[in-house]
């Protein structure tokens, strides 16, 4: 029995790098910029985004706030769709469900998405948030976002 | 067949009020400041949270990024779970799903919230966040958050 | 301030009707059957449908099965998606998020569902679920679901 | 940079094993016996399930109906729950989610259930769902559900 999960040699190459991205996240995205988000690696199969801990970030209790760490999620889904559609900047987040594992501390977050799904009309990705303590990873929540993708006509990609 | 669904009268007082949750969203919660969070209403079956326009919410196609519209309804469910507990702030998000039905136009977005469940243990909510445009609401994303809600000896009431 | 959701007059007429859905139920879910599922109420706004009790629905506790709630979820948010674009049986569920609300008596369960949003390929319904207990309605769970509706070329409307 | 991902050195042994949970599958949960569901393995950091196919299952357009599938996926969470803690029967879903990824072929479906957390209140599992074609495993859908456990004393452990 095998299981016929995508390998890396079926994915191709990508249609959008770690600097495509970066510069959307710069021009486009203001409030990612304001959650600190960078791009740590983008791979064939996965992407991994980080937000740079603040002490904006904090919440009663002295851990992370959900929404930085929703926004860290949506942002990261992005970044695995756009990887492989390229540039299609009005592909929207339909439906985003997370689950909060551990109480984050307070430092860097990590998300590493990686696609569930690419369809011609809707991608799905999943996404592991960690906590980087001392150089260790601790798995602290884990997403699912849906992407629509709109028709070639409508997708502005960017030029 | 009736519904027994809570009436006001069986809800008893608010245990923290508009002026209470908005010294917490001041004090302790910075990222909230950021999403320009305010208190429109506070009402014994449903909270109103608005988000005051930036063009910093803006995301490509002109329209409001999801992260706004995720952190508004985490922060809507907080304030009606903490109106019928009190100022028990390590309630913290255990789960949230959120549907974006319509591209948010850019200017103001409301959250009205209200439980589903109020348990010992756990709490649940639903949103329903609107655009308001000329002063008409137009619903734009669905949510349900899940807020787990600490034995009273850890609960760390604010004093 | 006024609310711009939709009102009956704006809904127009159903495009399928309860003996329309009793029909696909009856011929075309057996699983439903097993369920036994059938419509209560087909309205231009909502779909109210009944799992009618049997022992086989039963938990360890003596409470419903979870299943039993998803299966009547999902197939009141169907009655309702068809109710309003016609027999479209390809129509498919996309995504699903339940959240239990309490522990259902062994009784019916009744689901009204409407619509959220009915866009041309996606459409998002909210279900409630009730336990019929003495004849009063006891919520018992909450979910949304979103259903992709196929293009009219590949939708095979039942004829 | 590691991983604190746990290790099957750190999960220690099961507290349920595959003979255990067949018999609370076939003694105690009805429903789970009409959608066909039995045990393919209960390993230390995982369990597989199958739901056998049956015409029963099928839905318009000759894939299998969602509710087999969100049955099979709960029961799977259920077991892995349940090998980690104990038949701890009365422990219930509080909240599902699941996307559903490409149309299953009528055959059996695969269900392979891990453990995201398991904390003394909460467990929060994930769930990969494959139809098995041609000895093949094709992913069909992911969920994620969590469980509320209850406290020792009332958890009802099966004796």
């Amino acid at each position: 029995m095998r299981s016929n999960e995508n390998t890396k040699a079926a994915l191709g190459a990508l249609k959008l790098d770690a600097a495509g991205f970066t510069s959307i996240l710069e021009d486009r995205l203001p409030f990612a910029q304001l959650m600190g988000i960078q791009v740590d690696a983008f791979e064939l199969d996965y992407v991994l985004l980080r937000a740079v801990y603040s002490e904006r970030f904090l919440r009663p209790g002295g851990t992370i706030a959900g929404p930085i760490m929703m926004g860290l999620a949506d942002a990261a889904v992005y970044a695995v769709v756009l990887s492989r559609i390229g540039a299609v900047e009005l592909a929207v987040t339909t439906q985003l469900s997370i689950n909060f594992l551990r109480k984050p501390e307070p430092c860097d977050v990590l998300a590493k998405a990686s696609l569930l799904k690419l369809g011609k009309r809707l991608a799905v990705g999943e996404v592991v948030l960690y906590s980087e303590v001392s150089n260790e990873l601790q798995p602290v929540a884990h997403a699912t976002a849906t992407y629509s993708i709109p028709p070639p006509e409508q997708g502005s990609h960017r030029s």
